[in-house]
C-alpha cells in the first residue's frame, strides 16, 4: 500500500522529490548517454564494469543535468543566474541558461583549465576570475547575488542533486543488474543524487564515492561524522577540488555512502586505460571512479560494477603540440 | 523477379559475393559499433554528420571485420596465417586467428607505431620487422608464405574487401538517410568494400575516399585511370601509407569513386575536433575523412554525411608524460 500512497503524492507534486521524478522533467533536454564495456578492463579489474559515458552529455559532463533542472524552475522574470565553478558546472549552467534566454555569470578560479574557461564563454556565460580558494569562490558568488542574479551553486542545491541523480536512474534502466555504482566526489552533487536514486530503486544498489587523496574532505567528513572545514586541495583532478556541501554531506551520511581514496598517479593510470582501451577522452576527475575500482579491487570482485565517466573536458593543445612537428614539413 | 533469383543464389552460396552477405557470416564475431553526432561539428561542416565509431570495433579498428571473414574461410588443417601491416590489420588478424587457435605472423615496418606493435603481440601475433617500404613488406610476406603460412594481405583480397564493406551495411542500417559516406583510403580495402555495399543498397549513396596528400597514390591512380607504382608515402597518417591494391583499384575505378586529398595539418586539425568535441581517441588515419569533409565543404553542403572513424590506435604515452609532472609530488 505504501507504493500506492507514494503514487498519489507523485500525481500532484509541487516539486520533484526524487531523481526518478526529475528524470521525466529533463526528458528531451538532456542526452541519454551510452554505456561502454571492455573485456580487457574487466579482466584487469576482476569484475564486470559498465561505463556510463557522461563525458558525452551536452557540454561534456553530467553537470548539464542538474543545471538544466535548476534553470527549468526559474521564473520568467529572473534577471539571470550566477555560480562558482571549476568549469563543468559553469559551462552547463551557461548552456542551460542561454537556452532560456537568461545571462549566466560564472566565478572561476584563476587556475581553471583553459578549455573549461573557453567552454563557459562558448556556451554564452560571463566569466569572473577569483583566487583558487573555496572562500574566494563563495565571496565572488555572493557579490553576483547582491547584484540581483539567482545563485545556482554547483552542488549544495536540491535541484542540482536531483538532476545529477538522474544519471543513476538512466544507468539502472540501461544495465539492470548492477550491484554497485562508483562515482567521483568533489562537492558531492553527483554522489548525493546517486544515493537518492539508489534508495528509490527496486533492488539494492551500493553507491560508492571515489575521491583524490589530495582532496579527501568527503572521506574525512564521513568517517568522522562531522563535515570538515579543513580543506587545502592539491590534486590533478581539477573538478574535485571543492569542499563537500552541507546538503551533500547530510545525504551521504544518511545513506552511509563509503568513500574510497586514490592518488593522482592512480588517477592518471586509470585515465590512460580509459583512453587506450575505451578510446574515450576522459579528464582526470572523470577517471577517479575507475582508479578506485582498480585500487580497491577486493571490494568489487566478481560484481557487476557501474563506473561513471563524469566528464571529458581538458586542455588537449599541449598534447596535440607533440604531433605538430611530425607534420610540419608536409 | 531479379530479387527472387538473387535470393535463390544466396540460399546455396559457395562464397559470399557482397558485403550484405558477409554481414550475416560475421554476426556474433564483430561488434555493432555505435554512431555519434555533434551539433557543433555539423555547424562547422555545414552538413549533418553521423560518425561511425569503428575505433570502438574489437582491436580498435574496422580491420577486425575483414580479418574475421578471411579467417572464417580457412581449413582446420591450416598451419597459420601471415600478413604485412602498419599495425591495425596485423592486430585484427592476430585476434581472429588466435580465436581459431591458429598462429599469425605479421610483417611490420620498423617505424610502426609502438602501440600497434604491442597490440599485435597482445592479440597473440608474431611480429617480423622490415624496412618501411612497400617492397620490403611484400618480400617479408613472401618469405612467410614460403614457410607454409596462408597469406591474408591487408587489403588486396576478396574476403578482406567484403568484410570491410560490412561497415557500410551496418551504418546504412543505423542511419537510413545518408547521402554520402566518406572513408579514408590507404590500400583501399575499406573503400572498395563500401563501394560494393553501396552498389547493393536500396537507395543511392555516394562513396568518397579521403587521402593524405603525402600518400595520394589512390587519387593519382584513379585520376589517370592507371594504378600508379610511384609511391613514396610521407604522412602522419601511418595507417594510410600503403599502395592502393590491384583489386581495390579495379573496384574503385569501376564504381567511379572520387578521392579528396588533405594535408597533414588538416588531418591534425580534424583529429583535434574529434578529441575535443566528440571526446573520442582517434588516430591520425581515423581523422582523414572528417578532414576531407571540412576542407571540401562545398561538396557536402546540406547533406547527410556518414564519416567513418576508422581507428583509434596511437601512442598515448608521450601525451600522458605531459601530465605526469603535475602529479609527481602527490
Amino acid at each position: 500500500m505504501t507504493g500506492y500512497y507514494t503514487n498519489m503524492l507523485v500525481d500532484t507534486p509541487d516539486h520533484e522529490k526524487t531523481p526518478q521524478q526529475a528524470q521525466s522533467c529533463l526528458r528531451g533536454q538532456v542526452l541519454t548517454t551510452p554505456v561502454l564495456r571492455a573485456d580487457s578492463l574487466d579482466q584487469l579489474a576482476g569484475c564486470q564494469i559498465a561505463f556510463k559515458c557522461e563525458h558525452l552529455q551536452k557540454t561534456g559532463s553530467f553537470k548539464f543535468r542538474g543545471a538544466s533542472l535548476a534553470v527549468s524552475r526559474l521564473n520568467d522574470d529572473c534577471a539571470g543566474v550566477a555560480t562558482h565553478s571549476s568549469g563543468n558546472h559553469g559551462a552547463a549552467l551557461a548552456a542551460a541558461a542561454t537556452a532560456r534566454g537568461l545571462p549566466a555569470h560564472v566565478v572561476m578560479p584563476d587556475n581553471a583549465v583553459r578549455t573549461k574557461v573557453e567552454s563557459v564563454k562558448a556556451h554564452g556565460g560571463y566569466v569572473h576570475f577569483c583566487q583558487p580558494t573555496q572562500q574566494a569562490r563563495e565571496q565572488g558568488l555572493a557579490n553576483l547575488v547582491s547584484d540581483g542574479f539567482v545563485p545556482i551553486p554547483p552542488y549544495d542545491h536540491d535541484d542540482i542533486i536531483l538532476g545529477q541523480g538522474t544519471v543513476a536512474v538512466e544507468f539502472l534502466d540501461q544495465v539492470q543488474d548492477l550491484d554497485t555504482i562508483v562515482a567521483p566526489i568533489g562537492g558531492g552533487g553527483l554522489l548525493a543524487g546517486l544515493a537518492m536514486a539508489a534508495a528509490e530503486h527496486a533492488r539494492p544498489v551500493r553507491i560508492v564515492g571515489a575521491e583524490p587523496i589530495g582532496a579527501d574532505d568527503a572521506a574525512r567528513s564521513l568517517n568522522s561524522g562531522q563535515r570538515t572545514s579543513r580543506h587545502e586541495p592539491d590534486t590533478i583532478a581539477d573538478g574535485l577540488r571543492a569542499l563537500i556541501g552541507q546538503r551533500n554531506f547530510s545525504i551521504l551520511n544518511q545513506y552511509a555512502v563509503d568513500i574510497l581514496t586514490v592518488t593522482d598517479a592512480e588517477i592518471l593510470s586509470a585515465m590512460n586505460h580509459l583512453w587506450r582501451t575505451l578510446k574515450q577522452v576522459i579528464e582526470p576527475s572523470g577517471a577517479v571512479a575507475l582508479a578506485a575500482v582498480l585500487k580497491h579491487a577486493e571490494q568489487f570482485s566478481g560484481q557487476r560494477v557501474g563506473v561513471i565517466l563524469s566528464g571529458g573536458n581538458l586542455d588537449l593543445e599541449p598534447m596535440f603540440a607533440l604531433l605538430q612537428p611530425q607534420c610540419a614539413a608536409r
